[in-house]
């Protein structure tokens, strides 16, 4: 089986990471690379990393352009994968098209219209198949809604502690803060993200609530607690292109112990390829997961302030984005679940 | 006047940065620089950005050297100072001793001994100025305890919440998740500060309370509560030299507004020339204070999670560690506070 | 004597840093500080690290705003101070005009115009003073022109071997090759300057002979030589926000040995207060001299290449910029040269 | 074909990249993991990032653990691979053993003993294939000295400079100045190495001949111009993780000119699938190739100075030294030369 697959939005961070783990992908063979501001250009002016693909042309991103291949990949501003989509149609003989933007992650319409402005679009199957129910509702399926990157770190760190009710389901909370690498906020031309600016520094942005990646967290973490989790989420900028480490905490229910939350975690992983529960006493740290789809996770107890403690490295371009967007595709098209993708981290 | 200083521990990093602040003192004359593995070396080629010192050569540490300085700070690895510091004694014209170790931070014993394992020394005055009561104890004081690096950041942003009782204080709390650059880890040969596991990477340590500054921060948020906080504290490590990003959290009490929020913090400091309140809308970057005895902050309310957030920049070797330092020198020796220090970071 | 300065061009990172000396200077006062784009705006919002002058507001640049200043600083885009400059006229009461950019570096109109592409404006008084017969031409001049920062590196590093013959005066050349920090290049939104770009990056520009420092480094290396010296020179961006690594070698003079080279440096430099001659062993490094006026040197001598090489650590910012900008403005107002400059860095 | 393989001194930077790339190798099955003073260690605590290898445990090198497999790779400390390749023996259907260290890869003895000051261990087919005859040499060869990361880049940079006669003949020379990321020094705990030392910072090492790399370099130079090439080297050690940025440099010959030498080089390297002549305009970052067995090359011709110059980025630890060391196994081994290696980097 060979696997046509395009790529709209390919000059973008997210767009180079899919054709990066693309690629290296046994059954896919990599099909147009659209753009807009950049269409006509020389892929290699953009992306030089990706030496195979340097003589390709930038095509302007359009249903003519996209239709015709098996797969396709929408790595496109918020907002503008809706309007493709639509026009892909949804023929039985259509595309599978994988949004790598926001959409149509949410369930909850006044949530995206708070958080976005705008009408929502719709729900698509959840990209994440580490969670409960998610492969079921991605085999086979047409279309696939890819995580936020830090809804990925955070759910994979949190769902087991409130699926397990090992996280307070009294008044269930979690406080998170993450820090991610510079990538996550895209190649867009703003003053805070040039490297004078970022190199030495650490900054927080969208606190209070206001990041539009709290709901998806609030939507996933709740399902696993079956009831609402009031969510803190604030995240930081880090001096590094990429990664996310994310520090999560939540109250712990009462009589709730290290040994059980270990017990909990390894259990809920242990045929999880893509992640692994540190042993005792090692941390995540990202580099260990960058250019990787593993998701590293470690947990422990504070009895003094009451509360559990997961911090969870990911790569937010690959396993955060890119990879997690190909581990979907997979499933969806009945491809062995880890095919092209890797959980071997390029370090130091 | 002109005050005769000795720095002990000179060739670390708190050190370091207490000849270069030092050296820009208008009434300060440095005496002598000691060590102890490296005694007798030439000091330039241990720290070489410190031009003036470069021909100095750094002696052994000890009571004799360090006697006959008015002057006397301790940079050495905590549990030495209480030592040294007895042999230097407590005569009225003995030298005024300045500890940026943590030996007498602590009031309670049982803190102490629980997190070093060691007799508890005693309590100096505690060297953060801008914390209710503190600069009364250290004007003419002889004994100083600087303050931990995280903990001056924590609690100048914290402190307010709490003795304005905008933090809940019927179970008082705090979620706190600080990054610090690697200086803060000291010049200890360990594999995993090299510069090659560090750069593009983040990685927690301490987790579930295990840090030191954890009873430190306690103390002083619960000193500002009037009952015990408290605190769940993850330290990481981020890709940088300098600086501490403090995210710090709490449950807000019934009814706080986020213009509650703004005026309390905003009358605290207002007359501190070392904290700077941000106005609305911009968030505080590392990259502004470094070098500085700066404080920035910044608040949110997030009503959803009905959490208060603030977040603080500092350096942690300046305001953090030496510039601290000087500021409590200068009230202890009744010389201006701001004398020597700067509120203007090293940036970009 | 108190000094009254404006800055143009005060939002830029040579702006910034000049505010950064001139707010430690015990003889200046900061008056205007003007910009354009950003005129208008609170100026805590542009330089959040320059915190005694947040409240202020930024100007438009014009001469209407800048005289009646002792001192004006012009940190304007090339090409933009001649004109500046002439309408603040060179009355005997008018300010001493300061430029930071490069109109008036250049002696040869020719130089200038096949570099530029614009005629040639003149030329000022040359802001290094320590090369042979610079300060003469500072004291009391109403006009310098400030180095370029890899000139001044460059300069500095290789001028006594070509003045003291040894480097070969039959066919003189030097090869150059420069890291700089991505301050260097301004805070210009442009995509090669973003963070996730710079970060983990090193990358050369203007190679080939075509950086426009080129020919300020012939000229100052000719003038030492006697005649002229042929210059390779290559920048190359490095991901760090500050500093220069000057790495400059020359075909040596037969016979030079190493014991000459070392001699003639140490006496070149031993009354030069911002130059350090490091010891024989110990090698630049640009963290050392982060924030400081100084200049780092080390010597060799390869006998096997039969060529002596020289590398230099600036702080481009600083002795490359706004110290060196600082130090001229002294000699020129017949102050103490090296009032409000340290020799200290920031490190680590 | 299944190759089994063993790698000595897997838990350095250099081992951990051998098992990085032949874990995605589909030929190859990693055997043992051998070290010294790590042997027994769980090997997911000492290089976390492989996770297919977190539970091997790491074995003392010695012959016994290492014969067996088809191919034996070390990457220990210089000077030792000598007596482990001699155990090994040269039978028949011994191992094939690739030695990433120094020890086999000068031809002259008295080179190598000025250099390394013990004696010469003799000289191995030379793990370079984009070199002249490199490739026939490494055919079925079963021993295989792999070369030093900056060899490599200077030789792909400068040999068809020297080969085609458009660098100067007469009195053939090259100066080089290369910056390479920490990984290049190893995990070897040394001050200068801490990341608090390197972040922020460049500097150079082995100014003025000294580095050992030197004569590999004027070897493959010397080769090419058919007389001993003089070469001036300085490395510089930049605050990145990974990779190498050569800029080198030649005296041109008479004549030469910028459309020759792009000519020459897009033919040298038009069949090479590892080395980009990048396109006119465009010029190397080593982000590009971080991770990649890619090298990117670009050149200009500086006619004032009558200079060419050739900069080349690749990634010390991938093509600089376990890529090539894979892509010399599958030439010994008859396998496809590009097996398991990618022209792919990751960036950002």
């Amino acid at each position: 089986m060979t696997v046509r697959a395009a790529v709209a939005g390919a000059s973008g961070y997210a767009g180079g990471e899919l054709l990066r783990v693309l690629a290296g992908h046994p059954e896919v063979e990599v099909g147009a690379l659209t753009g807009n501001s950049n269409a006509g250009q020389r892929f290699g002016a953009l992306q030089p990393h990706l030496v195979p693909f340097a003589d390709r042309v930038l095509e302007e991103t359009s249903a003519e352009v996209l239709r015709g291949h098996d797969v396709v990949f929408l790595a496109l501003p918020h907002g503008q994968s809706a309007a493709v989509a639509e026009q892909l149609g949804t023929a039985a003989d259509g595309p599978l098209v994988i949004d790598c933007g926001a959409d149509f992650r949410l369930a909850d319409a006044a949530d995206w219209e708070r958080y976005y402005g705008t009408p929502h679009a719709g729900t698509w199957p959840y990209g994440l198949p580490e969670l409960p129910g998610a492969r079921a509702a991605l085999r086979g399926s047409k279309r696939v809604a890819v995580p936020g990157c830090f809804p990925t770190a955070v759910s994979l760190a949190l769902v087991p502690a409130f699926a397990g009710a090992l996280a307070d389901s009294e008044a269930p909370e979690a406080v998170i803060v993450a820090a991610t690498g510079t990538s996550g906020a895209g190649k867009a031309l703003k003053p805070h993200l040039l490297g004078s600016e970022v190199m030495g520094s650490m900054s927080p942005y969208g606190v209070g609530g206001g990041h539009r990646h709290t709901p998806e967290m609030i939507q996933n973490l709740s399902a696993a607690a079956g009831r609402r989790v009031s969510v803190s989420f604030t995240p930081t900028l880090a001096p590094m292109a990429r990664g996310i480490l994310a520090t999560c905490s939540a109250k712990a229910a009462p009589g709730t112990t290290a040994e059980q939350l270990r017990a909990v975690y390894e259990k809920a992983y242990q045929d999880e390829p893509f992640v692994t529960v540190l042993p005792e006493g090692q941390w995540p740290a990202t580099a260990s997961v960058v250019a990787s789809n593993s998701v590293h996770l470690q947990v422990a107890h504070d009895p003094d302030a009451a509360r559990l403690l997961v911090v969870a490295a990911v790569d937010n371009l690959t396993k955060g984005t890119a990879g997690g967007a190909v581990q979907s595709m997979n499933l969806a098209l009945g491809l062995d679940e880890g095919l092209g993708l890797s959980t071997i981290g390029v370090a130091p």
